[in-house]
């Protein structure tokens, strides 16, 4: 396995050539005042150090030793705590946080890149910081000034980690449905008692102390998603002076085993009477979550690119060492036994594919998160309000898309080892069992396209899609005259097309038959995500074309060949998306639960 | 997790009505020699109460525990011991064997039912006899006289189990580097010495001998592919009494730590001057050892569905017991606090895509079967050769195809379980890892897909894909004035028109560029599966159409409404395929090593 080494390169290409990000921080006053181009360029370069040097190494060890629970107590795999403290004094777990309360307030554009290589070095490492950067911004939006002031410092320096407890074993997708129960006590604290399951990083010795935001519901709340609060609740009290008090009466009851992610600790959460602070108002606790979803469903679509990309690097190593047969054209290498498997068309085929969505993807996530910090930093209403829309429409498609295509891309990179991919100590078969998470915790991929589809497409009526529409035909109008874009544009504007004939499509059925939008969305999100990244492809191919000759290294002539590749191999697969769409909804409808 | 039931009902209908297997037995002879209908349902009752009963409760605990090695001693995980005796004690190993030797002489189209259930409910166990009946096909058909005469018996009754002793750590795809030795001794024996890797059950403590059978070289042997020998390397000498005498001088040195299967050994040999004996003809080890392959091959296609249908069972249960969340339409079960999720779309989307490849699958592994059966046993010689052409064709669709939407099938499955589905307690993990092999041993996937392009499509210049395309075209013909049959004959012959083009153009295109077949294989291969079981479909749905009315129990009409769903939702994924194909291999090789 080669050693994951943080695609810096490649980062510093989608940051300043493909987006032009130091653009949007100057157009952003509250951005613009903590970085510019040399502090991004610093703390890419710092990132990397991390993450190559501290995190992989720690990365298949943890994954042997895995979290251990005994008695209520779980000890990290060796090493975590160790470099968790080197995440703590560099002050990581803020980066994007705010500065009033000791964050660091840099934007996701740049935050998103040190996410990637965070999670392609250690997911089940980087999920602790990830979900502590969540809490905390669910904290910063909807907390009350007390809170943020008690908890938030704490919190970015990562002294404290935070954890998010909404699935209860009955309650997942649901969770209008959950039991936990928030009972007000006299001193305007909360005592919340339930269960909780699936609850990452919830209990270990890595922090201090654990700062709970969880879910639960107050007497009398009403039913369903409308009674439910958000709570936050520490594992150690804190005094007035800052300092930790008594443990509260939380537990941790058991760990679970699963197939991946196993040095991170997956804990069943018991909470009795434990106290708690109501965190925004009451019974809008889910509207609260969704504030920190939002950024957490882009982290985990960039936890499947930074998985797929260290899958790629260790696969294309590995093409290029392995010498196994002979190429087709004739041997390449005759005075070896012989020739290295990257000459093989369809080992190519398969790195390719890799390139083709990691590369997308990382562009991708950078684009939506652009509308991230416009939404979060703009000063003009308008321009906010845009990029809100654009965020609305595009976070369901970038958690759902890309872990599917980082699964993809994981399965593709163990295949490049042949029988070697399938042992543990090539790493590649972690790679497919760590990521499989992704496709299913923060919302599993099928709600995340019920949710682009039923609620952001058809709930606009389509107005949401036009936001995304204007910004495709407008890139594709500007470059249009441009003879090298047209071998790119071409096929784009046919799968463009075919999308947004889908999207009418079933904006029109839907009035008629609510099984419509369920019986489209995972192939549209699809359609979408392919078509997203047809986009993402072209701007790339428009970024490197100019280099491309004077670039004796082959990174710029690689990126437009790669471009290529995807027009030509994967792009097509939006033709069979749209006809399997336009089937409808009766084929599944049609049967009895017998006749399954 | 549900347990595993052999599918009983399903196999009938597929061997006695889609297909009618009991006509093809009756026109062989050496097979209505040993076999009625009867008699094959018996097996059939008989085999399903031994892998639902036995072998389905060993998988879960025979995953946690694996196989463990000490100082060259495998132990198998608690209850293997016993099973394998049970198997041993019912003749199970030599179910397909030839009955000069104690086999049962049962045709593939039945063996392959077993071979289905088995591999379902106990993948990694499943490994053992199936390895055994392979090694002694191809000792069977290769093996002098005398070889038979000592090792059959006692292989085909499993007290030895039999073992393919193939790779090598610098060898893999490419066999004819491989480096082992076999040098003559005086008394007609060899001795072998090299090391061989990825033994599957190579050593284990669950039979009295084990029986390798092993390629090497002869001294001054030709080099490459050419130079090739098989031997019979036996763990114990055999004397002539046929008591076991001495240990022969193989050890097993390690077993592979694996993402699955880790109930069976992947062991590493070591031959020290192994004492052997010469199978088949010098330098003719590679064609003995495809005589095997092609049985293993469509063995290992059969475990791809048998691994999804466990899936597929227990995903049915989950799906129907599971409440959460309301119907699109509105509350199916107000007076619970929410619906099972089968009444969503898309549940019914991943379970109907899971029933169309489970169960087309099942059929198509039944029609290649019957190919086998016809080129073994059929006294006509021009019928015996039609049919060896089709299993030459079909052999890599149904390894590669079958496996790969297997892994399909099992993610699906996985992923209606959500967050439960990661979980190691609920089995559905532990089917995704233990699946995740069959795409890659026995040739990977890649190599099957070039083996169908390239040998047969184009090495036959189209003839073999001719037999097919006959057979298919032979089937439209006679039904294409049923009018129950058109909604399913209409998107069958564009698939099958769309294959046929493709077939034309790579066939065109190869003579001049090398690159093209293995820029279109895997894709092809593909394409070549998605028709094949859309025949399938289209026969399945003639075998049930007329008894769909009648049926209260919905199995009928269930099959003509999966139908129904395969054309609509999953065929479509032809026209993808064609144009992606159509583009050729320029995209592929146009990049240099620094480019990727």
């Amino acid at each position: 396995m080669a050693d994951y080494q943080a695609p810096l390169r490649d980062m510093r290409f989608v940051l300043n050539e493909v987006f032009d990000a130091p653009s949007l921080w100057a157009s952003l006053p509250k951005v613009a005042e903590h970085v510019d181009p040399e502090t991004a360029d610093a703390i890419l370069e710092e990132a990397g150090k991390i993450c190559s040097g501290v995190l992989a190494p720690l990365n298949r060890e943890g994954d042997e030793q895995g979290s251990r629970w005994n008695d209520g107590e779980v000890t990290a795999p060796e090493g975590f705590k160790e470099a968790y403290q080197t995440i703590v004094e560099g002050g990581w777990n803020g980066l994007g946080g705010n500065p009033e309360f000791g964050g660091m307030g840099m934007p996701k554009t740049l935050v998103a890149q040190f996410e990637e290589m965070m999670q392609g070095a250690n997911m089940a490492f980087g999920l602790a910081p990830m979900l502590t950067a969540g809490a905390c911004l669910a904290l910063d939006a909807h907390g009350s000034q007390e809170l943020k002031e008690k908890y938030l410092p704490n919190m970015y320096s990562g002294v404290w980690s935070g954890a998010m407890d909404l699935t209860e074993p009955h309650a997942g997708t649901d969770l209008g449905i959950i039991r936990t129960k928030a009972e007000p006590n006299d001193d305007g604290s909360f005592s919340v008692t339930g269960t909780k399951i699936f609850i990452t990083w919830g209990e270990h010795d890595m922090a201090e102390n654990i700062i709970h935001l969880v879910l639960a519901k107050l007497p009398d709340a009403p039913k369903g998603p409308k009674g439910i609060s958000l709570f936050l609740v520490p594992k150690f009290m804190v005094n007035e002076d800052g300092s930790l008090g008594e443990r509260n009466t939380l537990s941790c009851g058991s760990i679970e085993k699963k197939m991946g992610i196993k040095a991170s600790a997956t804990c069943v959460m018991n909470f009795d009477g434990a106290k708690g602070w109501l965190v925004g108002e009451e019974n809008k606790g889910l509207a609260a979550m969704f504030t920190m979803m939002n950024y957490e469903r882009l982290g985990v679509g960039i936890q499947g690119i930074g998985a797929a990309e260290a899958s790629l690097q260790s696969a294309r190593e590995y093409a290029m060492e392995r010498i196994q047969s002979r190429a087709p054209s004739g041997a390449q290498q005759p005075d070896k036994a012989a020739d290295p498997i990257l000459v093989h068309p369809d080992v190519r085929r398969m790195l390719l594919t890799m390139k083709g969505y990691v590369e997308g993807g990382r562009a991708f996530s950078t684009y939506v998160a652009q509308w991230l910090d416009t939404a979060k930093y703009a000063e003009d209403e308008e321009r906010r309000k845009h990029a809100e829309g654009m965020v609305a429409l595009l976070t369901p498609v970038a958690k759902a898309f890309l872990t599917d295509r980082g699964l993809e891309t994981c399965i593709a990179g163990q295949q490049v080892f042949g029988g070697h991919g399938f042992i543990r100590e090539w790493g590649q078969e972690q790679l497919v069992r760590d990521c499989r998470i992704t496709q299913i915790y923060e919302g599993t991929n099928g709600i995340q396209a019920l949710d682009l589809m039923g609620r952001k497409v058809v709930g606009s009526q389509g107005k949401l899609y036009e936001l995304f529409a204007q910004d495709l035909a407008a890139f594709i109008e500007v470059n249009s005259s441009d003879e090298t874009m047209r071998p790119f544009l071409e096929p784009l504007v046919a799968a463009f097309e075919r999308l947004s004939d889908v999207t009418e499509f079933v904006i029109k059925q839907a009035g008629d038959n609510p099984d419509v939008v369920g019986a489209a969305s995972v192939d549209y999100l699809d359609l979408f995500g392919l078509t997203a990244l047809g986009y993402m492809w072209a701007k790339i191919a428009k970024a490197a074309a100019p280099k491309a000759a004077e670039d004796a290294s082959g990174f710029y002539s690689g990126k437009v060949k790669t471009a290529r590749f995807y027009f030509d191999r994967l792009l097509p697969k939006t033709v069979s998306l749209a006809e399997a769409i336009r089937s409808g909804s009766d084929s599944m409808m049609a049967l009895t639960a017998d006749e399954f």
